[in-house]
């Protein structure tokens, strides 16, 4: 098949793109580190994120081997005809490594500037807000525009040397092995820590956050990196991969006509173009500054969507030139449910901002709640969660609704891909939140005095609501590319019906739906297990070495990354088994329809667990820093006692378990994509258990 | 059609219930009350419930006034012809009317009967465990038999009257008003004063359990009596009721044959036989008599169940001695989808049971994570919960996948018919649980001493172990009735696929997976407003007239019980109309196939949170009632604290919201098929948006 000469577009926004981002690591670099003690906390929290992305990389090297010599003998689809079954499909085998690769650079390269930029934007915070903003800002956006650049320059360049959507679905399947490593992995590391530091440092000793006594201060905020940069990063690469191969996938399989080359790469055409206005958003932003830092960011977030639509309409005008009527207006569809789908991630970016701040409703009954004590608190921010499902429910249920009216299953795919298309600007402002909460703490562990920790505390909770809107955002596009996979995967098999009244769908869709209500205990299990050893840790040191609490000797920061470190990784191993072997086992047992079911199952069922999860701990979160502030008698008091029960309790919901559920859901549609033609060989996609049901 | 004679096996069966039930009260009133103390508190409890009953019955009369005359006008389908349409249906509606009386009445009996016999079984304690538990079953006893004979009874003559499956549902949707409000209100009723009697009079006045200073005590007694006993009895009403009409319309829509009308009323028959061996099972445990409660209720299962195994074995013999070959095969394929069903429900059941044991693994780490803090118990709590999810969802698959193998859908109906055919026993003993909890109370009030207070805390425990399997065996048992009202509504509405690639089937799905998540939170807020207010009119009492807590002057019980009463009757107004008026939007938007997929999204969504709240609370509860008992320090110690907090975040879990899902679940399913003939009619059921998607 042909390559039409417009995916250069995007190649080369994924080429300035890299570049930009290591122009701004330079600029980075480049900004005074601050004083020795600075230095000296950034220094150990970059050796802990480093050992830890190490040890991860290493372990993740070895499944990925794994995986990807499972994938070179696992019956494939030949590139030209994807009917056609294929063994030894090196071409996806390979495909899948450079996929996991790219992700691993990026999440690398988005680190190693994160943890350089928190002492250096601590220091300009010195100076001022705007500066502070800045460091950090840019910092941020290295990561955003490294996870972009290298998923498009990958995408393109496998596309342009074997023109098949299957190849890069080996890539996107790459990719998010790396998002499973990274988001659990990431999510229990970060919580392990904080959780351990607070139940002991803060409750039982009184110590302030990120106190240097505390031996999991540095773990802390060695985990903000590992699991809100590198984990967030590699879950929207993932994302975003997905929803342009899903997009793919459908065009090869629904569009006929001459324009079907040109249907095929418009997915990855409009994420040029949506790079493109990424990358204007983050150039307007940096040149007006800003003492308002929320409000820069929300600007470039909006300017980005703008951009987008309005970049994205002349890219289309241009493309309808060369085609027929009938394929004009079908693009022009298909551009109007990029832009749904856009608008939608805002809207539910914003809804998850709404349920989680504390000058909103919710909130703030959250945070009364907890003058009633402990118990009052968590069924509040419990009900809360829950009932916040909601309104970004209704928001997707529209945006799918107008999708489909304007073109099908493609039209869905396609405003996935719109909702992913200024995925660059997401996650810049969400690895400028992490790289803030460091700074904060960098500030504190310097002694940098009062008012430059408020300028700190000013960004840092900036950054906290741009991190609730990545999350919804997150969630969101998450959900509606699996929906596109879903279907992808559906048309691929041959599904004609996906029929509940059939006993084997509505089993496949009953084992679906608990499958991410299992998966989030486990992620949250993990979490208090391995925080009941670092609690364990953390009061063997005090008590061994009592002159670790009067500040005269260090704490032993090793052993709790360590800790951390060897926890996560080994809590890694049954949720990854469980998002390959339970669809593989349902697709074995019940066949490919029960299999889509299932899909569509853990979909839903995971949209609420996620949103519920996420917008549950960013409440509880934003109650206990509301009442921290001064409010119903502030802090030592008993509602902030209970305030920080909650908080503790939503840290795993809102880092671990619930942003974990999107990466599982994109694995396991994946999963069933790359088994399909195993399971239609195996006995014509019909499941061992057909013949009795 | 014609009526087979069978049916009067079922009618005289339930005759028989009603006149044991009375027989069984007669014997409850002889037995001695106890001392004057015992008596007046007994009275309060029986004014409180009485006066909540009488409330929330006159708001239900209203209820069902405004529905009877809205089914009045409903369009609907015609006795002898199910596809016809009729309009001024008068016959459903009546039907709907008695079947909400007949609900009303055996709540209200086996209320009336519970509130008589728990200082009955307090005095019999002083004589020993043998003499307590004899009066406390035989109180029990009275509302399962109650509950089964009513709803026989009303069934069979309805039918006998004019032989449609569609007059049994009006019953049933009445017998689903009642639950909505009797569950739901009670539940919200008996936490609002478990909550609140906690909150202040535990944790701020170090007051034990039941003490009569706590102007709360009584209204948390009355609650025992309004949730657990005439709420559940109404739930399992319900449920049994709607499986009944499941099977009895999927046979009048699926068999063909001289044979129909004997499958038409198999259900009803096999219900009968299981009433039988409900009587027998309870007359053998009276007879064995036992100083083991937890024994001899289990031992009454095992016999009810092993019962009716072989007697409906040999009811089956019979009834296929006068049918053709294949008619009998289909007889004894339906009588084992009958038996896989029970089976399914006892294994549900014990899972519930295992999951908030306090000596098995899962409850105690929740016990040990309290020694952490109120947040770690509250994350280990939560998480075990989702995980109990998974053993009764595997249940449940196999038991649909083998009914289905039996029978199709008609099998899976059977088998919901199975795992209510004991419904007698299991509403016994979980009637019991609360009979035992306020003789408990009513000992402490009436100063009868620590042997008797231990006597009755063994009875309790029994009765919570029986609570717990109760709960399991109810999820369970309203799953898969729900789950056979699904396809009936699919059947009778002519739906032919419920294909989850069409958007509209997708989007019903999508909002049936959300709703119970909704319906969950808006019940747990409702509680947790109410107790707000109690424990504000607590602290009044406490602060206004110092009296109290000495003990020189009486708590003003009324006040607190008239909190309850109006905040739980008021809470019922939002989750009465949503259950009503979501699938009624959902399938004038989306269409009847939309519908049909909501129903099913409900129902496994529905499991995930029925089972996960009960189970988590249940568990919260045991693990604090083992450090109760003196383990890891007992009471007082910090992990006390915590346990209490996990146990008041389980109370509206697992009392409230958990247990009302179920009944949420058949109203929505019984609305969409009341609904049916009026979707068709108004747009041929393709809904209002069908030529957009």
């Amino acid at each position: 098949m042909e390559v039409p000469i417009y995916i250069f577009v995007a190649l080369i926004a994924g080429l300035i793109s890299i570049l930009m981002a290591y122009y701004f690591k330079k600029k980075v670099m480049k900004e005074d580190p601050g004083n020795e003690r600075m230095v000296e906390v950034a220094g150990y929290i970059e050796s802990g994120a480093i050992t830890f992305i190490q040890r991860q990389y290493k372990t993740l090297g070895i499944f990925v081997i794994v995986i990807a010599i499972a994938l070179l003998f696992l019956p494939s689809t030949i590139p030209d005809d994807l009917r056609t079954v294929k063994f030894l499909n090196w071409e996806q085998s390979f495909a899948y490594v450079i996929g996991a690769l790219a992700s691993m650079w990026a999440g690398w390269l988005g680190m190693k500037v994160g943890v350089k930029a928190n002492t250096r934007a601590a220091q300009a915070c010195t100076i001022g807000t705007k500066e502070g903003f800045n460091v950090a800002f840019f910092g941020g956006a290295v990561m955003g525009l490294a996870v972009v650049g290298a998923a498009l320059i990958g995408v393109s360049l496998l596309y342009i040397w074997i023109p098949s959507p299957f190849l890069i679905l080996g890539f996107s399947f790459g990719a998010s092995s790396v998002a499973l490593f990274a988001k659990c992995g990431g999510g229990i590391y970060t919580k392990t820590a904080d959780v351990g530091a607070d139940l002991v440092g803060k409750a039982e000793y009184s110590l302030p956050e990120d106190d240097p006594r505390n031996p999991a201060s540095i773990a802390d905020n060695v985990g903000d990196n590992v699991g809100d940069i590198a984990g967030m990063g590699s879950d929207l690469f993932d994302s975003y991969v997905a929803s342009i191969v899903a997009a793919m996938i459908l065009a090869a399989a629904i569009i006929v006509g001459p324009e079907l080359p040109l249907f095929i790469i418009l997915p990855i055409i409009l994420c040029g173009v949506g790079l493109i206005a990424s990358l204007i958003g983050i150039f307007i932003i940096k040149w007006m500054g800003s003492d308002e830092p929320g409000k820069a960011l929300n600007t470039g977030t909006y300017l980005a969507t703008l951009l987008y639509a309005t970049l994205a309409a002349i890219m289309i005008a241009v493309l309808a030139t060369g085609v027929s009527a009938s394929a004009a207006v079908r693009l022009w569809r298909n551009y109007l449910a990029t832009v749904i789908g856009l608008a939608c991630g805002i809207v539910i970016g914003f809804t998850s901002d709404y349920y989680t701040r504390e000058d909103k409703k919710p909130t703030s009954k959250i945070a009364h709640a907890a003058e009633e004590g402990d118990a009052v608190v968590i069924l509040s921010g419990f009900s809360y969660g829950l009932i916040s499902v909601a309104p970004p429910a209704v928001g997707i249920v529209i945006a799918m609704a107008i999708a489909y009216m304007l073109d099908g299953v493609f039209g869905v795919a396609m405003a996935a891909v719109g909702m992913l298309a200024i995925v660059g600007t997401i996650v810049a402002n969400d690895a400028y939140g992490p790289i803030c909460d460091n700074a904060r703490g960098i500030a504190e562990q310097g002694d940098l005095g009062e008012d430059v920790i408020r300028v700190a505390d000013k960004m840092d909770s900036a950054g906290n609501t741009a991190k609730a809107i990545t999350k919804g955002f997150a969630i969101g596009a998450a959900n509606l590319t699996v929906l596109a996979l879903m279907y992808s995967f559906a048309q691929e098999a041959g599904i004609e019906v996906i029929d509940l009244l059939s006993i084997s769908v509505l089993i496949g869709a009953f084992i679906g739906v608990v499958a991410p209500a299992i998966f989030s205990a486990i992620l949250v299990l993990a979490v208090q297990r391995n925080a009941g050893k670092m609690v364990r840790e953390i009061r063997r040191q005090f008590e061994e070495n009592p002159k670790i609490l009067t500040g005269e000797e260090p704490a032993d920061f090793n052993r709790c990354i360590d800790i951390a470190t060897k926890g996560a990784l080994r809590e890694l191993i049954i949720p990854s088994i469980m998002s390959i072997a339970i669809p593989l086992g349902v697709g074995i047992l019940f066949g490919v329809a029960a299999l889509a079911a299932f899909l569509a199952g853990a979909i839903l069922s995971g949209f609420v667990f996620a949103i519920f999860m996420s917008n549950a701990g960013g409440s509880w979160d934003n109650a206990k820093k509301w009442i921290e502030d001064g409010n119903l008698g502030g802090k030592g008091t008993k509602a902030h006692k209970a305030a920080i029960t909650g908080d503790t309790v939503g840290d795993p919901f809102k880092d671990t378990a619930g942003p974990s559920i999107n990466t599982l859901l994109v694995v396991m549609s994946l999963t069933a994509t790359i088994f399909m033609a195993f399971l239609l060989i195996f006995n014509g996609g019909a499941g061992l258990l057909a013949p009795f049901l």
